[in-house]
């Protein structure tokens, strides 16, 4: 329930900085199952997941989208990799197939950049 | 045609080893018309587009899969955000919408590591 309240707030344009700034300083708040976290990510299932295997990982820092993200963030660069890599292992996701997914634009509904990745049929 | 040819050759699974070779060490021999290129990867329209923007953005490494990318490699993982920055940014894409999207393990056709970033209606 906690989660659907922060996804559908994190649905409106203008929270879309105030839920940056909680990922980014009070992550430990979020009430979410982690699946992996870092300095600077972390990974957790979709609340309202769209496929079989639907995990989001967000970023701590406050970038709004990819277009935000300073090429000189190595460290949540290397980051993202090695966590997807991770959970493709762990869940077994190479036999089955997998997709890594990043919206931008008008595709983009949360304004607080995240990735998902996702196995199976939607 | 001459990218046709090359894309059918990616297309088998033990051509991978042999066109990530020429990725890596012959990628001014490949036929395509460069939308960017860096000391790490190649971007470029891909010759069978499934959508009206559909660009490819491959390693010059040969990195089979993004299972492959090893982290330290942050030039590689630099250059790709920054490139897709500048590709949405020079195509207009935020308005319109646009997508990243790395395929593994089934779901991935060619065994060379590649990105698409994709806008439009299929």
């Amino acid at each position: 329930m906690q989660t659907h309240f922060i996804i559908s707030l994190l649905r409106q344009r203008q929270a879309g900085r105030i839920i940056g700034w909680i990922f980014a300083h009070m992550s430990f708040a979020i009430p979410v199952h982690r699946l992996r976290e870092t300095d600077s990510l972390l990974a957790f299932q979709h609340p309202s997941p769209a496929y079989p295997v639907h995990i989001l990982i967000v970023p701590k820092r406050t970038y709004t989208s990819l277009m935000d993200v300073t090429v000189e963030d190595t460290a949540f660069l290397a980051d993202l990799v090695e966590t997807v890599q991770s959970l493709v292992r762990e869940l077994g996701l190479e036999g089955k197939g997998y997709r890594l997914v990043v919206n931008g634009g008008e595709y983009q509904d949360v304004k607080h950049l995240h990735f998902h990745l996702i196995s199976g049929v939607k």
